[in-house]
């Protein structure tokens, strides 16, 4: 038994065309992968949407022409370095393939790859070959719109935000010309990885939640609620933390800008308040020059612990991004960038908050993920527990599956509610641990005496008796 | 003044990377677009997923591989008729040329459309050239996963139901092998149009919101709940009374099997009931054999009728698809398709209920939009309107802001409320109709008195006075 073992065999999510063998990278969810994932989303639009009155959201097209791409600069810089065998001809990640062999490839040219994989005497993993010399791969899947010959070159996104970015001019007029502005995107964004290896973690087709927000560079170092976050304890794990612990260290002494730190102490929270990370599990991680993409200038991880996934792993980034995209498009297209706030004029600067669904779902799961002698409990948060509760009639006669169905249809108006007449109590209550569904009532003779109803709770597998009104305001209350 | 301008300068929609000029069949949507696309697709997953408890949502990969489309028959049959012109290289859709010289063009032959265009000397559009013969061309975008050399051809999804029968093995067994079982997938879908020249209709990037309805070809004829329909009168528009009038006839006269006229029967109360499309503007056009696509026996498009859009248009379909799909993917994988229900094996059929989510917010945005002597107002229905209220402080002195901005938060956790200081009572009034806010909270002298705040109604303009506390139950009541 293992989370993917019940992940495939309950429906959470699975590999996508899998009658067709699959296609690594891709993967769909069934029916409760999608309520929990459309839970986290929810619960990110709700918490970050609610920082500022001037942040919405918007959604923009997956496929954009090529000219956003030289204007974003992934065209020339979002690659990653591809390395090929000579005799069975599949292709690596040359960083990949020396991180295996203890070499830190962050930050090389692909020459210095190639020297250094024919120095560690590094073959084909697959087949033993001899591996060819480094060179750099576009990530970005490219198609055709309209007829081939005559059609424009476009590609689908690698990112939300170069839609926030396009958006960002009509958006901000029809927002009346507010600035700090955030656009926030939540939809799929697609990365053509050489090799992905790592199964529901690194996909090729993916979910993000990202928030722009738009500033006045001259407010870098300042935030009008700072006060209220700068004595919060953060989890920092700096550059010149590597090999050492995780520091506790209040936010004001973070070596961050406090527009940046602001917004740190909120996405701590977001984890550890909402989501109910344990604190130890979490961690900001800062990255140094190499490690950062090309267009960051302040680049701090959130980082979440999870067994399988061997440590610490990216959930998400916070990013400094300056004017490099707004100041790129200005220059590939003839756009004005520029906005005017009360004379003076400005190309506004970006902080993006970058959140992988897909994985936050996984590391979600996992963190839930318990082994208990006598059953398997997913203990995930209720904001993002797929179901809510579950209504069990105790057994199928006397009238008993009546009145339980009244019961669920009538949560069913402000929960996500299951209905199960199939088993014994005992393994119902047993199916609803296992997909972390955190209440389960159970109708029984007493029911019909008295009108009150067994609730159950998973973690604890306590069980006591409200009256049947009175669930869906225990379980508000317990929310 | 007219729907476009205010989408585009409310923020509904607009082209889509517009700073680079924008790229035809692709739009963004705006913050308030996003409120009312969501607020329609959780209409219809609250109204479909209800109509049976084995109908479930899933979400699948938007980009798969090429075996899949070889299986659905997509490759070979998802084509459009296209002629180049000669002169300007521009590339034309034959049938839609055809069709505005009066020629119906469904259903012919490539070498019948190019007879037809040189009988009628059918120029170049753009620049008056002649035009090359016709050919089919592919209308799905290509593209290659993997480094492309050795790359396998994927193609972006043309509609959402690949993902569904991809999944249906997997999802019959986890939902415990129940028939009928529906699997819904909301979500994006692409079609490389020749010629989009349609605006927001006619989209290359688009959102389906679609069910699958798995069933035992042997019950095509029943559905348990038919008797609670099959009175119902239905707007009709079949094979037969094309140049005729729209007939209104009692389900059971309508020439479908009961299963087929049970969700039509439901798709039509979805329409009149629940989003409040006027019945006079809502019919079912029943398509016959040439204008169906290739994998449909029957199927009949729900068609709304817009002043905008020149007449009745398609805003989704009812497509019973047989075993086409599922039989087809066993064939090209060798995977069985079969299910054993009680010692009885069989390939399901399907029945397939479509939507097109962005015309369906397009021809609900023009059916509200009004022009009235003294205002712009959108008569959203309560469910889609992106904002539920507004609240108003009358004057932003005296401590009106702070109670208003109390009010605002409070009413926030159940609404999506948009908070207004700006400008005059009048103008703000004028700003939430044009927008389809059905409710307007103004917070004035007297709420500082008696606790009373003014309720004005979009439609009637009608002013109410309430205690404050009682607003949300209000809203909620005429929601």
């Amino acid at each position: 038994m293992s989370l993917m073992d019940v992940a495939l065999r309950r429906g959470f999510f699975y590999p996508s065309s899998e009658v067709y063998g699959g296609s690594a990278g891709f993967y769909d969810f069934g029916h409760l992968g999608v309520l929990l994932k459309r839970k986290f989303e929810n619960t990110w639009r709700k918490y970050f949407l609610g920082l500022d009155q001037n942040f919405v959201e918007i959604e923009t097209c997956t496929i954009m022409p090529k000219a956003v791409f030289e204007g974003s600069g992934h065209l020339k810089s979002f690659n990653d370095p591809l390395t090929e065998c000579g005799t069975c001809h599949v292709r690596h990640k040359a960083d990949l393939l020396l991180e295996e062999h203890d070499v830190e490839a962050e930050g090389l040219t692909a020459e210095e790859m190639s020297t250094l994989l024919k120095e560690k005497s590094v073959k084909c993993p697959r087949c033993g070959g001899e591996l060819s010399e480094v060179r750099w791969f576009n990530m970005m899947f490219e198609l055709d719109v309209g007829a081939a010959e005559s059609g424009e070159k476009a590609y689908l996104r690698p990112e939300t935000a170069q839609g926030s970015y396009m958006s960002f001019k009509r958006m901000h007029e029809v927002l009346r010309n507010q600035i700090p502005m955030g656009l926030a995107i939540i939809g799929r964004v697609y990365r053509n990885e050489i090799s992905p290896r790592q199964g529901f973690y690194r996909l090729r087709e993916l979910s993000q939640a990202e928030l722009q927000i738009f500033f006045d560079p001259d407010t870098l170092d300042e935030h009008p609620c700072y006060d209220s976050v700068k004595d919060q304890i953060m989890r920092i794990y700096a550059v010149g933390d590597r090999d050492k612990e995780v520091r506790e260290i209040p936010l004001e002494q973070v070596e961050a800008p406090r527009f940046y730190q602001y917004y740190m102490a909120k996405v701590q929270d977001f984890y550890v308040k909402v989501l109910k990370v344990p604190p130890h599990l979490f961690r900001f991680r800062e990255l140094s020059e190499e490690e950062r993409a090309f267009y960051n200038k302040i680049h701090w991880d959130m980082e979440i612990f999870t067994e399988s996934l061997g440590g610490f792993k990216e959930a998400g980034g916070i990013h400094y991004r300056t004017d490099h995209d707004l100041s790129g498009h200005q220059k590939a297209s003839g756009e004005k960038m520029e906005i005017n706030v009360e004379g003076k004029k400005f190309v506004p600067h970006v902080l993006e908050l970058s959140f992988g669904v897909d994985r936050n779902v996984l590391m979600l799961m996992d963190l839930a993920y318990t082994e208990e002698p006598e059953r398997v409990v997913l203990k995930l948060p209720s904001v993002v527990a797929p179901y809510t509760v579950a209504v069990f009639p105790l057994v199928s006669k006397d009238g008993l599956v009546e009145l339980s169905y009244d019961i669920y249809l009538n949560l069913k108006k402000d929960f996500d509610v299951f209905f199960d007449e199939k088993g014994s109590i005992g393994k119902r209550y047993r199916r609803q641990d296992e997909i972390g569904t955190p209440f389960c009532v159970t109708v029984d003779y007493q029911t019909l005496e008295d009108g009150t109803v067994t609730v159950r709770e998973r973690d604890s597998m306590e069980q006591t008796r409200f009256q049947k009104e009175k669930v869906a305001d225990t379980l508000r209350k317990a929310y």
